[in-house]
């Protein structure tokens, strides 16, 4: 039915000059020369896992995280199910705990389970941030690691109090239970909790950041810990066959992601925040939660499916603009829609951009 | 002991002007740029593999390999393991036969058995090429699938006959059970077999080949086989860590690979079969086999190792010329080799190579 609409409506999108959510986009030419400036003539390729380069990386992040050590691999998929069977193995239990929405659970197939034979206990309600109770109960298993996700995407980037984060580590600590970070978006983190990375990773036993969301980069993760844990994890990365050749594209993009957007997360959550008020001021439209902690939120437009994607095809395609993503899901005239703020938002003006939302609530909302 | 001379030795070698084995070095500059090169302005990234370098790019090896469905992912440590899972889901049996001197055997921290429940059951000697009886003593356990190397590099490349080839398919039709290929090198078959890459892989119902090796790309590999294998691979990907954000510089680096080589490995492989007839000729130097089949092979020298090192190293250094790399085993008095041809070879002339393989094995091995 609207499926071909949101299609046509992800190809506008795509296509348009200014798109406010995220950063703007680069091509593969762009981003390559790019990369090519950032090294030397002389510079030679990693080779599975060893260089200057991608050791070097990791020794800068691994410090950033105030961590002993950390490791380069291809993707989050990959890094946060070793880290959970690191911790089982260690523990002699299968059992570890995560929120519902958690990536390891929603995306991944099933990994864990399936290739890692880790067996999950869901944490508390899948629509808020899970508690100090939620814990608990879930430790009524012989639990081997919890995993938290700061912030939760699934639940617009939603993120628990500094106190609540130290009592959960606390407790978990007590209990002999390891605490593993899904810090995807950790990079948001600082500026809401007014602690450095390294601060909040000091409350985790081990913590995997990804550097194509937030950082713009090209693909890739870190995970990191002490230096058993990571030594552990070459293992399980060799296994799951991601100690490649050579990664040093990744480790590039990473690294110029990391110096070129780290500093300026707390400006893009400024932005977001406030935009997050103009939408709030719309009828039938309501960010989730109401006031962002992040630099994203989710939102929620109540309307007619196929009538709103037909006059927001037009709108976008005729400036060129585009406010909205195409929408996660749509469901009982309800459409849903994940912003994340990255420098696409700086594109254009404040006001620029709440021009841009009254036009576009008036010609395609009301 | 030596250890230390190796590492020297491997410094000097990488720094040579003139390297014979494997493909001329180049800094990651220099490809970067090229890949840059080999794209347009408004050229797009894959996304989760998902875009028309890549979809092209497997099309193209698809239908090169002559198979229905291809997939492309981050490397043959991933991709081989997945393949031998699918057919034993398929089979209702954990048994896969394979060479004690397979990847999958030696250099995976055994994934397949870890990761995968595979068990795994040793063909024949690992001194050679399995036979027909080799795979008919194997399937005394229910085997869901073979795996074959073509060519199998820890023995020096060597293949068995197109005859036994065939014969060895038929059976294994006949038996149910899946033939893989490890063809990681098979682009150095066709000249060996006068049969196409297509032909070859005809005997197979699932075929990896790799990108790095033979023809000079990044990393990444291919898995070839019928739709409904690939669409379970791409689940199986997903749940490795494989399926990357972008994936783009490893398949613009192999479809240059692939153009830039794939139809020279028969004249490296013409290099490489004179310069062992060259080496052969030297009291204590033996090649393995005697007559190179592919563009490789492995060498033995009898010498007093810290002697070797110590002549080798200041050779090398002198000349800014490297003939052999470093060793891949010292033991008993026998250094091993291993010698791959690609455009290294090319860089000086046959009778210039002969020329220094005479001034070397004087000044080093007499």
């Amino acid at each position: 039915m609207y499926q071909e609409q949101i299609s046509e409506y992800r190809q506008a999108f795509n296509q348009s000059k200014h798109v406010m959510v995220r950063h703007a986009k680069r091509g593969m030419k762009e981003t390559l020369e790019s990369l090519a400036q950032y090294v030397n003539d002389e510079d030679a390729p990693d080779l599975y896992g060893s260089g200057e380069l991608i050791e070097g990386f990791e020794r800068q992040v691994a410090d950033l995280l105030g961590k002993e050590a950390a490791l380069f691999l291809p993707s989050g998929t990959q890094a946060q199910p070793i880290a959970l069977r690191i911790w089982a193995d260690q523990a002699h239990t299968p059992f570890v705990a995560m929120p519902a929405t958690s990536h390891v659970q929603l995306h991944e197939h099933n990994a864990y389970q399936v290739l890692y034979n880790l067996k999950g206990i869901m944490l508390g309600d899948e629509h808020r941030v899970p508690t100090l109770d939620d814990l608990k109960q879930a430790a009524l298993d012989p639990l081997a690691a919890i995993l938290l996700e700061l912030p939760m995407r699934e639940i617009g980037g939603q993120l628990p109090s500094w106190e609540t984060l130290v009592e959960q580590s606390n407790w978990a600590r007590s209990q002999n239970i390891k605490l593993h970070m899904d810090g995807a978006r950790l990079w948001q983190c600082p500026s809401y909790y007014h602690k450095s990375l390294a601060e909040i990773s000091a409350l985790f036993d081990s913590v995997y950041v990804s550097f194509y969301k937030d950082l713009g980069g090209m693909a890739g993760a870190v995970l990191a810990g002490d230096a058993d844990f990571i030594a552990k994890a070459k293992v399980w990365q060799r296994r799951a066959g991601g100690n490649l050749y050579a990664l040093y594209p990744y480790v590039l993009a990473a690294k110029q992601g990391l110096a070129k957007h780290l500093d300026n997360i707390s400006r893009y959550a400024f932005h977001c925040h406030a935009f997050a008020k103009v939408l709030n001021q719309t009828n039938g439209v309501q960010t989730w939660p109401t006031q962002p902690q992040t630099n994203m939120f989710r939102l929620r437009i109540e309307t007619d499916p196929e009538r709103f994607f037909e006059k927001a095809l037009q709108w976008v395609q005729k400036r060129q603009v585009a406010i909205l993503p195409p929408p996660y899901r749509v469901d009982n005239g309800l459409l849903w829609f994940e912003l994340s703020f990255g420098d696409g938002c700086e594109t254009l003006s404040e006001a620029q951009w709440n021009e841009h939302w009254d036009d576009f609530s008036t010609s395609v909302l009301s």
